[in-house]
């Protein structure tokens, strides 16, 4: 499911549409462009396939005087891809925004509308932007533990081996991108962390070298970056995927979600940025019962989204296993963090709770 | 300047605190604990000192009736720092707000309460509190380039060292504490970058091994464990420090001040948080028509926020060129972003911009 087209695939799909296009301009016809309608509503979950997946039509975009800048737009755009792929270049849907200022006429105004046209190729593509050469602004998360990541050297072609056990206190940036990386492991699971700070106590007792595992810091929703590099190291390697967030609507219904099907407004890249193979390890509602945590109350807010969840999240829809853990939280009106453990000793969370919920899979959610 | 106190010091320092507390206990007198009030008036600026200075003087914090509990706090903090420094541990400040919940009627009832204690202890033991074994909740930057990192293997005692030469399109992300590190380096300057993405074109196409210098990706506002890292780089070293930032309010006035100089509301830790001999290399209003780039509109806030600056910003006040460079944005009524150079090329910005501008240090920003 990992799976990706190559460069030379982008490059010649690119071709091909291009093509298309000119033999019909060329053939005084009007030429068009077909893609996913991308769209909330067009969503459907299947734990098999493990992801939101589009089951909507496709929508044409045929050149006519009202479309023509975005048509222009959208082939100008694809020529950017086609390079960058080419040169082996990279831009950010910013930079893209400011190409686009050569272009005369079909400069973009504005970057949500550049950024649109993005999508648009993306979803046409069926790939995501990363292989078009297009990066997000934002990096990935921190990494730490028995892993190796295997890099190219940009400028000599060789490969670089990345220890990340060797960084301290210290650790591994996830790059923009990630395709290009692989690995090399013999650690038992990953373990995707809500924050920094719990990231940091984890690594100032080498929590890694005693679980044998690989720490990801997320740092709150985990961007694009992280999620593909937590799916394709699972994927290449094999590896469980363990995740420990804040007991909170947030975390599990923004951060857990996401990270494990996608979102519903990106859903024609899900599948690449999904990792269906994660389990929700805690802190769970019942988590508060057994290890007595001190809680906070939750807000309107917090029930509201809730209620939402429960109504209109497909995920949520399908496993009674989260609808009885939300219905649990609502009706103890509490949510807890993951560093309420400290209150019990700060090493809690490493000599007791994280070794006896990895014994107990029955207590994990789906 | 960066001196701090050693382990050794900071236990013995609370003790002395805490056995005057004692002594003037049995002695039954009232004690009290003094510690210098943290607020923007109490701030100067003077360019030799190189950071806002705290003017006002101390406050007294006597036991009594209503000082009760917060006296109480107080010493009960010292004493989980104490513990912290002794085991070698760690604690962030929402980990210290849980422990407080075995503190009985002396527990935090939220977590700005033992955030401001953590503060005041801060400023009487006129240290940063990672000295104290309180570390961020968020992380620090990403660094590539010319760099190896010290660290200390926490198992071993053992020196590991991190070449941030071998990350390939990752980084070496620094961690929340920065204390214990110590550096190598033949770099000639460090540049400090605003965004993750500008910073990622930088490593994709190695700029720091031509330019032979040591890139730190700031992620907007640098954290305190940013700051204190290019501190303590800069300050070992001996490198200058240039910084790379959007040429808007925010970039100027709250990146770029905040890093050079320090911010108002926690005065008491700017001489180890900030970086002194930073200059501002770009993007500034005048390179806006050096460089023809694209700019977006200055938004209503902007001006208000250039205006509050020029009447309340100490460090504003004092340098003259700041209020020419802040003034001649408000009559261009424009800002630009540091990737607008992809208008011109994508690599515009590593073949002739940075070179460029490292050659006219008169063109830079106080």
């Amino acid at each position: 499911m990992s799976e990706k087209p190559s460069k030379k695939d982008v490059v010649s799909e690119l071709k091909v549409v291009a093509k298309e296009v000119y033999g019909t301009i060329t053939d005084k016809k009007l030429p068009s462009l077909n893609m996913p309608i991308r769209a909330l509503q067009n969503v459907k979950y299947d734990p098999k396939v493990g992801f939101f997946e589009l089951v909507g039509k496709n929508k044409e975009r045929t050149l006519t005087a009202s479309t023509v800048k975005t048509f222009a737009q959208t082939l100008m755009m694809m020529n950017e891809s086609k390079k960058l792929v080419e040169t082996d270049d990279i831009a950010t849907k910013r930079e893209v925004y400011y190409i686009s200022k050569n272009w005369g006429e079909a400069r973009f105004l504005d970057q949500p509308e550049s950024d649109t046209v993005m999508d648009d190729i993306e979803a046409m593509m069926m790939t995501n932007r990363e292989q078009l050469g297009f990066i997000p602004e934002e990096k990935g998360g921190d990494v730490a533990g028995e892993l190796v990541v295997i890099d190219i050297d940009s400028e000599t072609g060789k490969e670089i081996k990345i220890d990340c056990t060797k960084f301290g206190s210290g650790a591994y940036s996830v790059p923009s991108s990630v395709e290009h990386l692989k690995f090399q492991t013999d650690a038992k699971f990953i373990l995707a962390i809500e924050t920094a700070g719990a990231f940091q106590r984890l690594l100032k007792h080498k929590y890694w070298k005693k679980a044998n595992c690989v720490l990801i810091s997320m740092g709150g929703v985990p961007t694009r970056a992280c999620r593909r590099f937590i799916r394709r190291l699972a994927d290449d390697m094999k590896l469980p995927v363990y995740v420990f967030t804040d007991g909170d609507p947030y975390g599990y219904l923004n951060i857990y979600r996401t990270l494990k099907v996608g979102s519903g407004n990106a859903a024609h890249i899900n599948q690449f940025f999904c990792v269906p193979q994660a389990k929700y390890l805690g802190v769970t509602p019942q988590d508060i019962i057994d290890y007595k945590l001190p809680t906070h109350p939750l807000k309107d807010i917090d029930i509201k989204r809730v209620k939402d969840g429960m109504k209109n999240d497909p995920f949520v829809q399908y496993h009674k296993e989260w609808q009885k853990a939300l219905n649990q939280m609502v009706s103890m009106k509490k949510r807890v963090e993951q560093q309420a453990f400290a209150a019990h000793s700060l090493n809690y969370v490493i000599d007791t709770y994280l070794p006896e919920k990895l014994k107990k899979p029955h207590t994990w959610l789906p």
